[in-house]
């Protein structure tokens, strides 16, 4: 017998009929002999419509009102799924995040989860009763109502899992797994049955958008084994674990890629210290995020310095950079919003030589110019213009034996 | 300064539009120097939308998780007001049920308020705070939420403006008042600028859907003075309080019918002790209420007993006594569907005699013949064919000054 949480998305509650099917397989869970936890998001549209209601009155909306008002949409489906519960004979209790005293810091819209009381889940759970808890909130410890931002709901799971030191955390979405890269793009893409933490934490920030990136830190720390299914399709979907020794033994799991960021360059950038702390310095204070960041070591006593940022801060940083370009001394500023990054992930990297050589000649052999080159412990990525999306990721999935075929 | 607790039905608050107007009215009050504690029903048309989701589910839906579904109602008005009011820059916060401990007992869908932690309600108006409380809701004592069934938020109003000890306790409808009886069947009725809450009590359950008796009873219980005022027109309302001697020195406050009763009659039932339990005892046990019984002394040892039961209820009780004539040796049984109770109500009938006869002449003077008759303290009923309504009614309004050119 284990103990399992389960997470059903929006989309997995977004009408009566697909309620009641989330009721069966809670019950089919149980009726395996396992203990059930069951975290649930908002039916999807409730939220959109609840932001609109706020919107017409308050714009923005009181931070601490407008958590009042999103919470009650996971309070409308933890009741609808515990009454569904009990009319098929399935013993269930509902409770808020108030209710199971999940406690948050005060942030509102964006609360962290500090502590969960799990004696009453406990209690219930030990008679047999499943447990219903709505995700995505909590209670500051003034008892007000909290939030905890996009993706909460993953977190809630994850979190409410380690409290309750349970087996496993299943996350059902609308996908099956993670795949080896976006199926969208790569037709062979492959279901992964196994990826460790680290991997999926790479492929989550780099724009795999399965599951939320807190949710896998969370997952992470607290050795939570995490399991992607869908809610529509049966499948074993794909474990996220500790890397251990049964994990795949290929070098690369995943290909994953983003096309929303932008490059800007600055040319003939005095090389002198701290020149890159004013430049960043200034993006910094406008609230932009930078991801990569290049610098070449100058010749002539100067550098030429390239960073990339998210699409919709490029205009503004653009702008910043040509501010203060002459301040600094810089040539030319340079911009390009054409690009895509493309990234290999896989914890093979860390004992494998020759995969960046590997990558750098699949994509030459396509005639794909690389602009950027960046590197981690377990991953390589490069930035190339974004016409070369489809060709760059296909080659690359071929080449590191990724394609269905292959498996 | 006053403390003034405003509570605003599902009408007043059933689109963004009438939040804001509420938003207005309420910050209209507190410019007037007072401190504002706010009671909010769930916007109109959001309970039945909750009812349809659930019966979808689950007919009948477990009561504990109802309970949860039904208090979102509240949850989200109580959101957007506060939202609304803090984007006007008047500071307010919203509460739960939960979050300012209306503490009730654990009958779901119909829990009764034990007690309300005023503390914290205390602390916000102290500093000009507008506290906004979630009607109809509450939590028990081991923290699962409750509703007080229906008119709860009426009943959440008088019990929060007792425990604050509120000046005047407002509730705001889509009537402009108390009338001396119904101005769809009287053109003159009069809105009555003060009444007591007795005479309220016997209007509110004689027919007069204004106010819930259980709030009359709570604010007569803790003597808080109740205000019915419009949500949509400017007015004084109608102030019920305690007597004393600055009330209206009518006889007669109002005058309140009921449609929604049958009657029903037992010809020749043997005149035995035990008899009137015998037959009410059948009635009580299929759950049926009776309001009045009469029962005649019999001269040849029989009497005629007849009683008045709901409409809703009608077909079923005469069945009820069909089947139980014989065993009783009534002679007949008889029903009749058509029939209306008109009632008198007012203090003033303590303290003076002859108002039966005068009501007994004008309806015999229209020709309408009495067929039950039923007296309290402050209250005379009389049983009519229902095609006398209008004409009863108007001729008793008429008869005792209560038409609006005699005031």
């Amino acid at each position: 017998m284990a103990l399992i949480v389960q997470k059903y998305g929006g989309t997995s509650v977004g009408s009566t009929e697909r309620i009641a099917t989330v009721a069966e397989k809670v019950m089919a869970t149980r009726s395996q002999g396992n203990d059930v936890v069951v975290v649930v998001s908002a039916m999807s549209g409730e939220t959109n419509r609840l932001v609109a209601l706020a919107k017409s009155l308050a714009d923005p909306p009181k931070a601490r009102e407008f958590d009042v008002l999103l919470a009650t949409g996971e309070q409308v489906t933890i009741s609808l799924l515990s009454m569904t519960l009990e009319a098929r004979g399935c013993p269930a209790r509902s409770y808020t995040g108030s209710q199971v005293h999940i406690l948050t810091d005060s942030a509102h819209t964006k609360a962290r989860i500090l502590e969960i009381d799990d004696k009453r889940i406990h209690d219930d759970l030990a008679q047999g009763t499943v447990v219903v808890v709505a995700g995505f909130q909590g209670t500051d410890a003034q008892g007000n109502i909290t939030t905890l931002g996009r993706g909460g709901s993953d977190t809630t799971a994850v979190a409410l899992a380690a409290a309750l030191k349970a087996d496993e955390c299943q996350i059902y979405t609308d996908v099956d797994g993670v795949y080896t890269t976006d199926p969208r793009v790569v037709h062979q893409a492959r279901r992964l049955d196994k990826i460790c933490f680290e991997e999926m934490l790479e492929m989550a920030s780099l724009g795999s958008k399965v599951l939320q990136i807190r949710a896998v830190e969370f997952a992470s720390k607290y050795n939570v084994p995490l399991r992607v299914l869908s809610s529509f399709k049966e499948g074993q979907g794909t474990l996220i674990a500790s890397e251990d020794e049964t994990m795949e033994k290929a070098l690369i799991s995943g290909i994953a890629f983003n096309r929303d960021e932008a490059k800007l360059t600055l040319l003939g950038v005095p090389d002198q210290p701290g020149i890159a702390y004013h430049i960043l310095g200034h993006i910094a204070d406008a609230n932009i995020e930078v991801d990569m960041i290049i610098q070449n070591i100058g010749a002539d006593g100067t550098t030429d310095f390239t960073f990339t940022v998210h699409h919709n801060d490029y205009k503004n940083a653009l702008t910043i950079l040509q501010n203060i370009a002459k301040e600094l001394g810089v040539r030319e500023v340079l911009g390009d919003d054409s690009i895509v990054k493309i990234s290999l992930v896989g914890v093979g990297m860390r004992s494998h030589a020759g995969i960046a050589s590997t990558m750098f000649k699949t994509l030459a052999d396509e005639g794909i110019n690389i602009q950027m080159i960046s590197t981690s412990e377990i991953k390589i990525s490069v930035v190339v213009h974004e016409k070369y999306l489809e060709l760059g990721v296909r080659a690359l999935h071929a080449a590191f034996n990724l394609d269905e075929a292959a498996s």
